[in-house]
């Protein structure tokens, strides 16, 4: 099969796509656009249309389409052992838990691999609970974890029973002064009544009914959330007084997407479990995990541990995961996230809303920015979803691939992107909210 | 990195092996078996010792390791793009679901891809979920469905909600003679009385609140129960009367395992919605899915699917499913594993058992067959598990891989297995049975 035969056109792979169901959609809503090919943040169609990569597709290809070091180990794997079951011990499985667990504090001791982000959290929260012996788990309502809720539920065997937790989840509001829940006026206020609001909830709750604190260190799909000035080490001293578990979920800001190796670098505060997926290998293959400190690694030398997975610690996962740090460390490339983020991507961007008034607000850090566009400043109404639609579609037929999700556009674009490709995809979206201003 | 370096040995693999955290385990109850490569039925460690795989890692490598086809359909596409976000039109995607859906029934129009068996099991369910309108789901006490139920209960955004079912899942008993739950005392009656005690199930549970009954066609780690005659049927006009749909969770027994592409074939039966994942590519990569009949489909059509995922459809994935079933069609592997399994693999196990009265029943299809060990035949007491983890011990020692399960030996080796390695696994295991016979 020539993938990318010149007899192919986007018409055909359209055509092919209808035996497919996607994700988060209504199937007949719209045709989704064709890529052929990408390298570095440039993609392409069949039909030569040129993309350029404003996204990482889903917040994951932190270094880029086709990084020739990260291709050529995931061939060498493939030539060596493609697959292995993951009682077995792997060298390319223990060369990627060494890989990560150098880049975290030294109380981390051990990495369970899973197949993505969702599969994490849910490994995470098993170690807690069976870690504390409590059952609910606290996480915010601006959050995203996964889609999985049903499967160990339906299974009838053993593993269901520790597995059930019926009282399970509490969520709580988390800052975000630009729609503050507080009444909020500053960073420091919302910060200060977001912890009250937490240890409210937690007091009502019952402090030892709660093996787990799990938050985005800074909420993603909810709108790239950065935290205010303490509130991370705030909810870090609740958790470690009441004994529960502060699992930091990294899927999305992991691995350099803000400019550290992890988000929480930037707070000084260190949980007890992390959970990680996307830019770790950069989504080449389906993978994910959660970092597992020492006294959990302790409690489980001699308590058997209630999960698994057929894939944990698949080999050509693993083999891009050691790939992948080894380039973005040779590479420099958070290093240069963090710097092109502060002094080009940054700056243009608060210039754009400068401009333009339809930016009702911009946060982010390293390469890991929204827009939050707004019908006027002053009342904050979000964008209409028309509006978003077209916006959606007017970037895209000019040639860039964002996320868009709800009133806001996430310009999460590959790490190793150039000073030129920022100004031009910038340029696009200025000429796009031009007409929306 | 040469991951074949002749200066590695097993005992460094058993070092790093320390930073990773394994599933289902004690974490310091045994030490793993390094392998470092395989071929075909084969695999090697780094010390040179040479074992015979007859459980296809756990039930996956149907093809075999490192199948030529496979491993060259995944490199091209490494070479080509990698990964892709699911919302785009991927054509190695559209051929993937292509291949798929030319071996299910015609009903069948869809295929929606996730990471492995159990998301592929949250799909199925959440589907028949939103297309009922209903929220309980009834399946077996002796079942495995996957290990993932907390994610997005712990979401706070708007996907939780449509997700959130309070009163979800209600086990019953499926058909199994040799253990019966109904005092039965032929196939007959078991598969009667079986489908008795699940309509009564229904009847107090209330009809109008199922949204779906989830089986595996032929249950696995649960003990390979296979289903007697009518059983299947019986469920399918059960589920008929009712408007609940029927998933036929296919994870392990789909793709051949059985010695037909599917294990529903074998009965008769056609579901609603097929769960998949290992055989489909013989885990070369992470990947499973649901397969999606019309009537779902064309509900879908108009409304939002409330589920989905990163690496849904991701190419790597993709291409190892187009090249497997392409290798598996063109080399007849279903075709061989229906042949020797009914010509060698069984009547073998039959002969062990006269042999060996450790043996207390043995079941199974195709290159499926579970030997279920006892202290007596007459009691039926299940083998201890100290006697089990010796057998399993004794089995790695002379180089067979099995998987065990409770009190079981399951033999599933990949279904490319050659006549004397058959001979010689069985030799294995006659040997190490007469130790406790």
């Amino acid at each position: 099969m020539d993938l990318l035969s010149s007899e192919i056109t986007n018409q055909d792979v359209i055509e092919l796509d209808k035996g497919v169901f996607h994700s988060w959609s209504i199937q007949e809503s719209a045709t989704p656009i064709v890529i052929a090919k990408g390298q570095g943040c440039t993609m392409w169609d069949f039909d030569g249309k040129e993309y350029l990569d404003f996204s990482s597709q889903l917040v994951n290809t932190n270094i880029g389409h086709q990084h020739p070091k990260v291709i050529d180990a995931l061939k060498a794997q493939a030539d060596t052992l493609a697959t292995v079951a993951p009682a077995t011990a792997n060298i390319t499985r223990g060369l990627a838990a060494k890989r990560i667990l150098e880049r975290v504090p030294n109380r981390f001791k051990k990495v369970f691999f899973t197949n993505a982000g969702a599969d994490a959290n849910e490994n995470a929260i098993r170690m807690a609970r069976q870690f504390t012996g409590r059952d609910k788990v606290l996480s915010a309502y601006r959050s995203y974890h996964g889609n999985t809720g049903a499967a160990i539920a339906a299974t009838g065997d053993f593993r269901r029973v520790p597995n059930e937790y019926s009282r399970g989840h509490v969520h709580f509001f988390n800052p975000y002064l630009y729609r503050t829940e507080f009444n909020a006026t500053s960073e420091q206020e919302e910060c200060e009544r977001a912890l009250s609001h937490l240890t409210r909830v937690i007091e009502c709750e019952g402090p030892s009914s709660i093996a787990a604190i799990l938050l985005e260190t800074i909420p993603g799909t909810a709108g790239f959330l950065l935290p205010p000035e303490g509130y991370l080490q705030g909810v870090r001293d609740i958790a470690t007084q009441h004994g529960i578990q502060l699992i930091f979920d990294e899927v999305m800001v992991g691995f350099g997407r803000t400019g550290k190796w992890f988000a929480f670098e930037h707070f000084n505060v260190t949980p007890d479990l992390v959970t990680f997926a996307k830019g770790v290998n950069s989504g080449y293959v389906p993978v994910g995990g959660v970092i597992v400190s020492e006294p959990i690694c302790e409690f489980f030398k001699s308590e058997f541990f209630m999960g698994g997975l057929t894939y944990s610690g698949h080999p050509l996962a693993m083999a891009t995961i050691v790939a992948t740090i080894d380039a973005m460390e040779e590479e420099g490339i958070v290093h240069y996230a963090d710097e092109i983020g502060s002094s080009l991507l940054g700056p243009a961007l608060s210039a754009l809303m400068e401009k333009r008034s339809v930016i009702g607000n911009i946060r982010g850090k390293g390469m890991f920015w929204a827009l939050e566009l707004v019908e006027d400043r002053v009342t904050k109404t979000p964008l209409s979803n028309t509006k978003m639609g077209q916006i959606k579609q007017k970037l895209t037929e000019l040639g860039l691939l964002t996320f868009i999700v709800n009133n806001r556009i996430h310009v999460t674009p590959p790490l190793i992107i150039k000073p030129n490709e920022i100004k031009h995809g910038i340029a696009i979206i200025d000429e796009v909210l031009a007409q929306f201003d």
